[in-house]
């Protein structure tokens, strides 16, 4: 860390900083600039706060230098974990889709949609039981029964099951129906939650929050990681920016970054991500371009009569399609799909 | 609701949606453009999925005409709610202070904040027992050992006491203690933690998420009246924005806003809202000419040895100063305080 | 256009709009609804001002249906413009990479640089004679004497000159060397430069202002096609979010949102887009696999020197292999490079 | 600066950074770390470009210390500036109102609503005769018919005028009418006008771009400034982001913030910063609470035939309120209006 002084600090305040900084366990640098002093700290700066550092009388501002996570980093972990679903390695060679319903209406919706996925290419099968939803008028989807139907289809097409857990004490339940956890978007910082994923065995899906910066997600990674559940995947879903032709804006740059920062696979959800059917297949083809381990995207075969965003969702038909025109990126980045 | 069709669409295409909404209970009006046709619906549109229309085929987009809630807004309820703690009516004339320490830290630290800021004003003791921590590395609350010392600060000063809920499992727990909970920015969206803190009956003051909009913010609201609650209050405390120089954009204009939209109390956070110990009195006095009713400021007494945010908060002389000179601006627009 | 009044209002404001649009050449069809009456508006809603409507008494808001440019609309000029750069057509099925250094530093550093870009696939040279920089101690480029290089690595190489004109009296200058004419980011709504542009005949790379939604970038090239010059290519090159792990948020959607939208050519800036030098492969790649037309690409032998934008620029070495994964790309895209 | 290496980099590299770092006259400061080296630069920081230094090998980013800019920082130039205008001094005690139509439609309206805004209180009168439009469609001002009018306004009342200049070959034209140049946001970065409006002598008042960094800001004032012109004032007019209740996000804090870094005073446009004619009043309240020396106001008599921007202006009626209770405030905080 490297703590910058006020113009003009007072020759106490700097030792005051040294002294504080020695006494919690870093060595301290002290440069003395034309205009400014700064002091460089040495030893493990995630030990201190810089919160606290801040505090101190006559510094102006802290600059961390090392990133904040740890477990989470490809500085720590240089081998790129691969998570293991059913049999499937996401972050391996092939690349992986999942597939499925927003939400799941009924059993036998989702099981030929199952059916359907699979027959394209799907590895795994995604459909919300637990909703979250902005408004408390709208349909919160069929919770245990919507994850029963989720494990039938399971049994009748071999799929693994994607679906969101909204809250720690629904981990149970939910663990027991589903191959992995999503954890969305909203509670992307709902630590509880997060630790009770950590604490059991079933790969998660962490998706990046609206507004979450990298450090942000990364470090909600390591609150799982930190309960001893290595087998974290996160998966892009667009920001929150100043942009109204798509729902959100899908940060695709994020994707060769996360790449030279940690070791976890890297998914993106371009039907989220962009709230516009028409952009779905394109953007898929962006993010198996630039890197992309995964793609979770929504389909149902009849979107008018859809519970929930009807907007974003595409046919199998063109979901197949998609799965032609992405399998050929695929290859030119010599992956597999 | 407007429903744009695309330009060139076929007849039986206008004519599905009109029969569609139809029997969705709404009555279709439909207007032939010279480029567009246009489909507008008379009746409650809240009853009828947005997404759903924009799936049906030649929708180019829908454009809502109501807001999409009910029981916050103030087209339904039009007198101001008064929202009273411990005797305080929060959304009257006099505009309430809550303060105190981020995080608390020990009892004697809480208690003598307390006194501190009872002194000078305040109505109300903020301070954590649970905490959101973006990093697992980081202190995460004295839990409730924490509210048990806020709890004695309470009996040693009359202080309401307002505090943190994190998860919905936790509620029981804090509204013993507490006389408001507070739902953080991170958790606006959490739907069960909503759906909790409106089943109880002690007040809530639901912070903006970082990147909600006002619609879903006051879709959270709606969750908890749903449940029988109605003593919400709102709180701004910044968005996530490009900018740099604060730790958040803190959107007063957000505040008259809601003012002509909703009933509730709306308050503000200028310490979380800034992150800068500097901004904190001048964005308070802001806050108050624009119409806040009330303000939520972070004080420690030796911000150097703060656990949390120690660069946002203030001292108890700061704030005994801050009182005054927001008096003054409250007198200005017709407040007290 | 749909104009929403306020809820109660009276029936003679109603009748006023009525009367109003109706003066105005457009005719109006009001819908009472259960809880709002609507007036929608049939004709040609660009000759009508949405401020005005907005002011007229008892408007709650304007929502207005048809985009508001035409030229650059694909439901006017409904097939692809190719814009032909010295026989090269930007929109066809060839995908153009232009490239060079940031700014022209000197006759051989550009000469060379054109030799190597050539040889790797560039169809054009990019380069700044004229910088707009942040701040007024940067260097702000050779001037003529820069566009003098420029023009004799043409002549050496037959790589079109591409380049920044910064305002509209160095339009006829810069237009004397260079083959397209870049308009930049700062520069998108300097309207002065847009006319100017317009009026002479050298094709304009248009790039896409930080904050600019995709309605006010057509509406930028709106400005140079109606002075009569059809030859505009759009540049996506990054917008402003909340992100900091690139210097800008590169926002690929808006490429096949602006297919679906305009028939002018699309083109991506990687370099600036994402500020790293190691993301502009990666996303030079997703580009092309979401509909690209050509990309910008910011190539320096000796980035250790580059007077500008270091940490942007890739080698020409680098800019080969780029070349070569883009080509495969564009080829699992049925076009070529 | 501080130059932080990769981890694990070569000795030979940290060697060529200090020696390239020597040669450019600073000096080095090497520390190495537990995890990584960082390289602490004493000396002139702005002398050197960072993009220069993170081209470097083996380095991962580059910290500046200082500030950007120089003639516009407090740090160099400690007094406020005040700018007269007519005998009114910008950035004193009193707190100037610039008021007037977003643009001159005729001579009567010009000279009428100057009279009323005198009256009112208002020091200066706004009113724009070149009209910077998204629209090629839309009325684009009156030019110099308009500025003749906003000078015969001058004559009748005595107001100063304050106008905007949009390209650099208008600064003489509208310096021969104008008592104060105003540069719009999306001209902020427009280097050459910034340039042509440092070389004359009225005061300019710069607005803030839609996307502007504080640093940017102060750099775009920067320009002025260096070429002799110290006249300068800053002008917050409302940022870019997701928030779509007002048509830009007010960032008041800005007006604090900006007192800590600069000594040139500080307005605040709430019209064009809000967008909505209700929040109008409340900002500029809240404007004034947190130290804004000055106001810009739209206001228009007849906002139904306003050219431009009816929805966010005021009547004079209004606008004579707002003065009333803008006037207390500012008394409240210690200043005059």
């Amino acid at each position: 860390m490297i703590i910058v002084m006020k113009p003009g600090t007072a020759k106490d305040q700097v030792d005051h900083v040294v002294d504080r900084v020695t006494e919690l366990g870093l060595q301290p640098h002290t440069i003395i600039g034309t205009e400014r002093t700064v002091v460089a700290l040495v030893g493990d700066e995630r030990l201190v706060s810089r919160d606290l550092l801040e505090s101190f009388p006559g510094v102006e501002k802290v600059v961390p230098i090392l990133a904040p996570y740890k477990m989470a980093s490809v500085e720590i972990h240089r081998e790129p974990t691969t998570v293991a679903v059913d049999g499937f390695e996401f972050g391996g060679k092939r690349i992986g889709l999942i597939a499925g319903p927003c939400t799941v209406e009924s059993r036998n919706m989702v099981i030929e949609l199952a059916h359907e996925v699979k027959e394209a290419g799907a590895v795994a099968l995604r459909g919300g039981a637990f909703k979250p939803r902005t408004s408390p008028y709208s349909f919160q989807g069929l919770a245990e029964e919507g994850l029963q139907y989720l494990a039938e289809a399971r049994e009748a097409t071999g799929l693994a099951v994607v679906t969101e857990v909204m809250a720690s004490e629904q981990v149970d339940l939910v663990s027991r129906y589903a191959d992995v956890l999503q954890i969305g978007a909203r509670n992307m910082q709902n630590y509880d939650l997060l630790r009770a994923a950590g604490r059991q065995a079933k790969p998660v899906l962490l998706k990046r929050g609206l507004a979450a910066t990298v450090d942000e997600w990364l470090l909600a990674a390591e609150y799982i990681l930190k309960q001893g559940n290595p087998n974290v995947m996160l998966c892009e879903r667009g920001v929150r920016t100043f942009e109204q032709h798509t729902r959100f804006t899908l940060s695709l740059s994020v994707v060769p970054q996360l790449k030279s920062l940690t070791h976890l696979p890297v998914l993106v959800d371009p039907s989220h991500g962009t709230g516009r059917r028409n952009l779905v297949e394109p953007m898929s083809r962006a993010a198996i371009a630039c890197g992309a381990d995964g793609l979770l995207i929504e389909v149902h075969d009849n979107p008018e009569s859809a519970m929930l965003d009807g907007q974003q969702c595409i046919t199998s038909q063109q979901f197949a399609r998609l799965v032609e025109s992405c399998r050929r990126v695929a290859e030119a980045v010599d992956r597999e799909l």
